[in-house]
């Protein structure tokens, strides 16, 4: 495989960062299910570069044409395909980039791969713009989920060293959603965003963490070892560029526990048996438990940053120095939420409809 | 899919903890590469209960009994199939936690997925026993991978907040498999066994992070979006009972990183091109770049311990309390490296000849 | 799955018959080929209602638009997506059939599986039409094929009892693909073409088979047991709507040879060892022996006669007849050639790939 | 993938014919159904060499060790597998084989496959032996089949050019299983045995057809394009040795059929909506139609005769000849019915399960 994923519900990404198009094929969506297109483009916008704190002021017009699936405002149970056309690009910024790669990028990743062959203007299929599509695909299954019961929420848990207020792993927290940095508190917003302001006025960028959310997901679904929640997640969401780690419920931090503290306890409450704390995430054995399922994935810096940086040169091969133009994220972060909350959408649907 | 992991070179596991058997089938292995099975026997040695700090003392023999796919020492390409009898099993032990589910445990997951059908006897197929045939399928493509000069290697890096020496993501460690507790530095490895000794003496059990590394993996495998070598890890990472948290390079720490200190840049070496540092743990666009893939799994604390934990009593339907009988380990992690070792090295091995 | 097939070269199909557009995403075509739009242009051609002797006389252009995946002539490697606009439709024609299903289709078995919800417009996904993105995605894979010295050739076997020369499975035929009914025996086409307006005129429609050969397939691909190449192909041909056959080399006449006749027996030639014969149609065990590969799949009569039918009506739920107007293939066989070898192509080329 | 099958249900078979034991990993099947296994042993036993005209008079005692995935009678839903010991074997009768590669077999392409790797004895993996293992699989899932009314039944319908009473594709046929020819006409049947037997005594072999039906199969399962019911069950379908042809309904007779005729009309009858004929078997626009399924599978006779036959010397390089030794079947298709039963169950099961 490659740019598909998906055991029921199947998605496949296409399109290069300054090609003709890109796209999204979702195939074994469930049939009859209303989808509202304003909905989904709302959701798109909150990746589109634009209000966000870093984001670059590049335009990226994300309109989505649906060609199929859709009829009369329904899904028809065949596959839903949707395009983007690319409109404003500048692929001159990018000339030297193909003789100089840009550190941190799949310049040289991508010349390993595929011999030169892949289209190199703005990453090509590598590029982050290709999220616009996993978007799509995640905002129309989050619709789907919401009829049946299940709600997911993201936020910046982290920039830098700056933290948002965790979120309560027992319970569906406030929308954030509108604001052009998704937090809970203000406050810490504020820090992050100045933060971020630092990074780009010292032509360097900044990383940080989304924490993300679905309440409402049955209990039972997922399989002991391979194709666990776990592994599912984890495989969609390591296809989001620049993640470089994913945890789930007190993730990295079970390492300093002790079995006593971190088991949750079951109890017998008003809505059947729950557990009284939810340091697994929702996910035991493999398997959902009905509690909420949290995780959070970390983001490295983008890359591009507009210093002087070392790199080698492919034509003399000799060591260089490359200074990147053009408009780019100083964190990638805020833009990341939706991102998350739609491969996350893709995934528990496509576990929901496996059964 | 559910206990089957692949593309090409495909596992299938099974087996239930006190059943008749535990085994797996790897098909897709390349034909005609010499395995020496007594070193897959000492492989699976390092994750048997015996000497390591912390482990049961229940006795697991785990010896393999190859069905099909050697020929005359080697692979005939066709599947291999190893199965392990179940011995030592004490099954009274479990009875009670079939009314009374086991915090931390699949026990009530298990039932949400299987509705009481599936066995319960020592967490059935969930049970950690099962990794014992990961454990053989990985030291088999550990050897096929040798032969193609790639080298794995695992440490404990920390238990509790005590954290071994970091690897060096630059170069191939020694190699410290021998040891009862598979660290570099023996002064953090006393620390170590001391905190699992307090822990086991507290009726309770403590986690840990195991660190691993890959050397000698070629550039250009693996591909952007949703095949990259950091999803295909963390999916079979995850199948292992316990795994919260996987991380790539630097991991969570990107996250207070700036993209101008945490770019890996290219140079020009005696190798060829080859990254100064490697932040990125070898894979940058989710393509192999040639530097070793480090990784890092966070392992939660065993959830069985033996102080009376806060439970539900699914007969009555009303609170209850456990005492966990039988033996435990009190950490799982030292017995966990050569697990790790071993689904990286299925994972390499599959996305190797996947090409 | 669903309309997604392949294991390395993987192409995901999309569109409704009268929605805004049909297409197909090609992921994992090897990377760097030149493909030359002309000729997929012309290959997509032949499969478009025109000069075919009983082909309907709605206008199709099929006109594609490559999104992605091709840069300068070449493929990328990553994703590969064109979309062909629907243009020329008639929706009126199908307003009754959504009430009266039209017998030989699938207006109720869709009913079935999305009760409802799917396009009916001109069958929705389950259209003829589909077929279009997929002699697209053969047409490219072909020309891959080329490249490595692989040809592929169809023709019309028989359309009703009347048969063209069977290919000889020794060698390559002569290309006979820019004649309307693609035959090798003229004198047989004629008598063909006859039947066909016969057929026409009385408001009926008639069936066929197509055989298909390729030649310089290398020996030793495939698998034995489930992945062999039989099973690919044959998983492929019977997405071809109207398929009810298939067979390889002598197929079903292979129930009444013997033994001693039917063994293809080998022998030492001047280019290396072939078999003497190629009643096996180039595969033994499931894998490919070096042998020109040769199949046959059997075509049922269009469904869509124009004379009255018994159906039921699904409101009064009442037996009823219907008359289905509009414009429609009298034979879908010669039509049909160009679909046959781009599946073959498609199939042939993942084998390759997967190697 | 190689010999491992499935979307849903998923079987992984291992094992050599000469090898220490064979055996089969039965992956999501449904929890909590009671498996007879003395039914199981008896399905086998049709297969095991016999009683059937034809049969070779090898030993295979077949008796299948159950390892995990039943518990108190039960299917637990985790992975259930068999081995079967392998016991009377005379490799000796091979050992000239390796060097002239026998016609009709997979000698020649496992050597291009697996480049002489491969467990040459008696066929190794590509050995008919190996249905043993899909034929344990299918008698389970034929169970469970059979606990959701749908009935699964096959006959031989030809020997050579001797055919039983085909099936009537409108109900379920009496049951012949018990019969050492599964024939409904023993008329017919006797002539079969007549024609066997008189291939048998001229030193050769004789093909056949087998017909396989499914009763109570419902309706809108399946998918349109590629996951289509006919698709999967011929890529199961091929995945048994000898098999060169497969057709569904009235298979390559539509060739010869007019749409008029051809079209199955629906009525309105007590049990709902029902098509008047059942020409297309089940299965119309890929999806089950809830008309019973009906299909054909051709064998080929087997290859190992024991008259000379001429082959290449692997050695010398030359042209030579060989005399195959041992006991083979002289007709494979009365011990084919259960493996064809067998596969038909599997691909049904899975296709149910995957809803």
């Amino acid at each position: 495989m490659s740019s598909m994923w998906g055991n029921k519900v199947k998605i496949s990404l296409f399109g290069e960062s300054h090609g003709k198009g890109i796209g999204v094929v979702l195939d074994g969506l469930p049939a009859g299910i209303p989808i509202d297109l304003e909905r989904v483009a709302a959701h798109m916008q909150r990746r589109s570069p634009g209000a966000q704190p870093g984001a670059t002021h590049r335009k990226e017009a994300d309109v989505p044409t649906v060609l199929s699936g859709i009829y009369r405002g329904k899904t028809t149970g065949t596959p839903l395909c949707a395009t983007i056309e690319n409109t404003d690009t500048h692929s001159d910024d990018y000339t030297s980039a193909a003789m100089k790669p840009r550190p941190g990028h799949a310049d040289l990743t991508g010349l390993a791969r595929y011999g030169g062959a892949n289209d190199p203007r703005g990453g090509g299929h590598f590029s982050g713009r290709i999220m616009a599509t996993l978007t799509f695909a995640g905002a129309v299954c989050m619709q789907i989920l919401e009829q049946k019961g299940i709600q997911i929420r993201g936020h910046v848990f982290c920039i830098g060293d700056i933290c948002d207020t965790p979120y309560d792993p027992l319970v569906l927290p406030g929308d954030v959603s509108d604001k052009p940095l998704p937090v809970l508190s203000d406050v810490q917003g504020e820090k992050m965003t100045a933060l971020i302001e630092k990074a780009r006025s010292e032509q360097d960028s900044v990383g940080g963490v989304v924490e993300c959310i679905a309440t409402g997901f049955p209990a039972g679904l997922g399989r002991p070892i391979f194709d666990n929640v776990e592994s599912r997640l984890a495989s969609i969401l390591f296809g989001i560029p620049a993640v470089k780690g994913i945890e789930f419920g007190r993730g990295f931090a079970v390492a300093m526990a002790t079995g006593a503290e971190n088991n949750d306890s079951p109890r017998i409450t008003d809505q059947g048996i729950r557990n009284e704390t939810n340091h697994a995430g929702g996910i035991e054995g493999g398997i959902s438990n009905g509690m909420p399922i949290l995780l959070r994935c970390a983001f490295k810096p983008t890359p591009s940053v507009s210093r002087e940086q070392d790199t080698v040169n492919l034509e003399s091969m000799q060591n260089d120095t490359l200074v990147i133009k053009g408009r780019h994220d100083a964190c990638i972060v805020p833009r990341a939420v939706p991102i998350v909350e739609a491969a996350m959408a893709v995934c528990l649907l496509d576990i929901l409809e496996e059964g």
